[in-house]
């Protein structure tokens, strides 16, 4: 296997913005496969490691966080927001937005995955890049 | 439960447009969760509510508007876009174009819902943010 | 009807580049509603007619156009690519990539219905907006 | 057919990043229509050819790559993540992410098709351009 070296200069932004989130009550097929989900994909292209934080904003209650994450130097970190439960697990079958900052520039990727009875889909949603 | 602050430098832009909207006339399964639909999830990290104007366009009509909604401060807020009637209903079955203007920077998810009899789909069409 | 006044801040792009087309070759349902195609929504905010130039690039053959369409002022304009006939029909199941020039800003939005025998799907592809 | 001149002001970027690929290991129904896989598409406008290297971030392992790619001028090239075998072939059910740098700017589409027994869908993932 090779390891040559990746270009320095792909670097990412600081603070992502995404709007749209839902994790469905809804599953149908064998778990954890069809277990309906959002899932947060973030790179870092460090040598070092990047400390992610995130907060979840509702339509009906304040924003709660931060939820801290850990992603490794030159890994992807993937993470199903169901999984998130510190400070408090997000509630099912409600909208959220998050923000995301991280103290190093990342990149994300964020996909809804929906296997219910009366639809199955995945598809992403839009991650926004802001500041650098 | 926590309630850290929420980094204030996380802000958004003050106009939006969304080309390619169409609520179907079409909708199986049952209702409301099965009612095609075209979605808008707008965030306000703001500590004031927002104000926000959208108009729509049309192919062979002039565009109406201004339909008003209020996102409250620290919230999301999510409308449905069948659920418009003020100054008028969206027709259904008819393509449109969302344009939002708003009197503090926001962000926005627009999601297109469809529960037809020969397809089935949910996905997000681009919002392109303009403006500060 | 209230017809208030549009924003006229409200601009778009003048050159914008779509990659990922391709028209199937399979469709299953009635027509035209469930023929496979990908639609190019255009909307044009301004009081003048926008006059657009799309070319399409393949993987095996040189450029081809313009094909030229007129988008009415105030109005939006959708476009099954299937229908561009004029210099040329665009051949079906070979992937292409759009590129659109036009005298006014516009916003382009790009959906991809595919009705076929082993997937039915609707998504958009990434309209990338270049200049202003 | 006619050939008229492409606009020459169209170009891209230079680098783009690609969070969130994967390659399903599951697939059903005839052989290659519908191979679960990623695809990229890259639309070089130029009137030379473009070197393209990718490489490779992964959750456990380090980056891989250079995998290298030649883009005809004035063409697109389209290519299915699952044929990348130098200098070694994606693993599947694995998740990455894709960096892209090429000697002259070009366009990105990345494209997920899955045909799977518990769900089969096709949506672009977001691809971001970073430099010029």
């Amino acid at each position: 296997m090779t390891n040559n070296p990746v270009p320095s200069s792909i670097h990412g932004h600081t603070r992502w913005v995404i709007p749209g989130g839902c994790i469905p009550l809804d599953s149908h097929g064998p778990e954890p496969d069809c277990t309906s989900r959002d899932e947060l994909i973030i790179l870092n292209t460090h040598d070092e490691d990047a400390a992610v934080a995130l907060h979840v904003y509702y339509a009906e209650r304040p924003p709660v966080g931060p939820y801290r994450i850990r992603v490794p130097a030159r890994r992807i970190r993937c993470i199903r927001c169901n999984d998130l439960i510190d400070p408090e697990a997000l509630p099912l079958d409600t909208p959220y937005a998050l923000t995301l900052t991280a103290d190093r520039p990342v990149f994300v990727q964020f996909i809804q995955r929906y296997f219910g009875q009366h639809q199955r889909y995945a598809h992403p949603l839009v991650a926004y890049p802001i500041g650098d």
